[in-house]
């Protein structure tokens, strides 16, 4: 087996994990990137509901593949979300979940700027487990 | 033990049972951001070199753990790069290797403009494979 179809053999048994509704599915993740500029003064109460809205998304809903939130070491207050769902389906499922409306409601003052990038992946490379 | 006990227990060990490989290691995978802006003229031959410089990083360096390319939507010759590494040591091991500098030397004509941010994650959240 080459390097490439092992690669896109790793990127479906990721999403294909805990997902048995997407098993048969060979599609590509959905992925989006969300850059955020916090409150400074608000960091540290952003910082834990979104963990919280994380740890929810990844443990209950199938189609979250992976959530991945870092903060700039430069400047703390800009936060960025790389976001892989299992496809646009499970992506605006998750805009309906209550964890993540609990987020949105509780962050919406700690939230200076959004923007959200819809991304077209070229290669989503991920060492096996 | 109280049946809640012992689905606590259960629980906790079919998350460790799950868990990602890093999740394991006591330090935290070491993340950055490239944000690449290519020339269009140029952009499936830039896209043929990530692809294979990435290929080869995942299969060759145990310390690359993702290596995540996408372009954005809007915007296809916006490239971002979602890079985590099992430390930053590894990251420097990675910047020496043979597929990365010959990345580097056939792409330097097709990329406009390169911003690399170090970053510290709040939560790499990631659905157990």
């Amino acid at each position: 087996m080459e390097i490439r179809q092992l690669l896109a053999l790793g990127a479906a048994m990721l999403a294909m994990a805990s997902a048995p509704a997407f098993a048969q599915d060979s599609k590509e993740p959905y992925v989006r990137v969300a850059e955020i500029e916090i409150d400074p003064a608000q960091l540290e109460a952003y910082k834990a509901a979104v963990k919280e809205q994380i740890e929810a998304a990844v443990r209950l809903e199938p189609g979250v593949l992976a959530l991945y939130a870092v903060t700039d070491k430069e400047n703390p207050a800009r936060v960025l979300v790389f976001e892989m769902y299992a496809g646009v389906e499970a992506y605006r499922a998750h805009l309906e979940t209550h964890h993540f409306k609990k987020y949105k409601d509780s962050t919406q003052d700690m939230v200076k700027s959004l923007k959200l990038r819809d991304t077209v992946p070229i290669l989503l490379g991920v060492k096996p487990r």
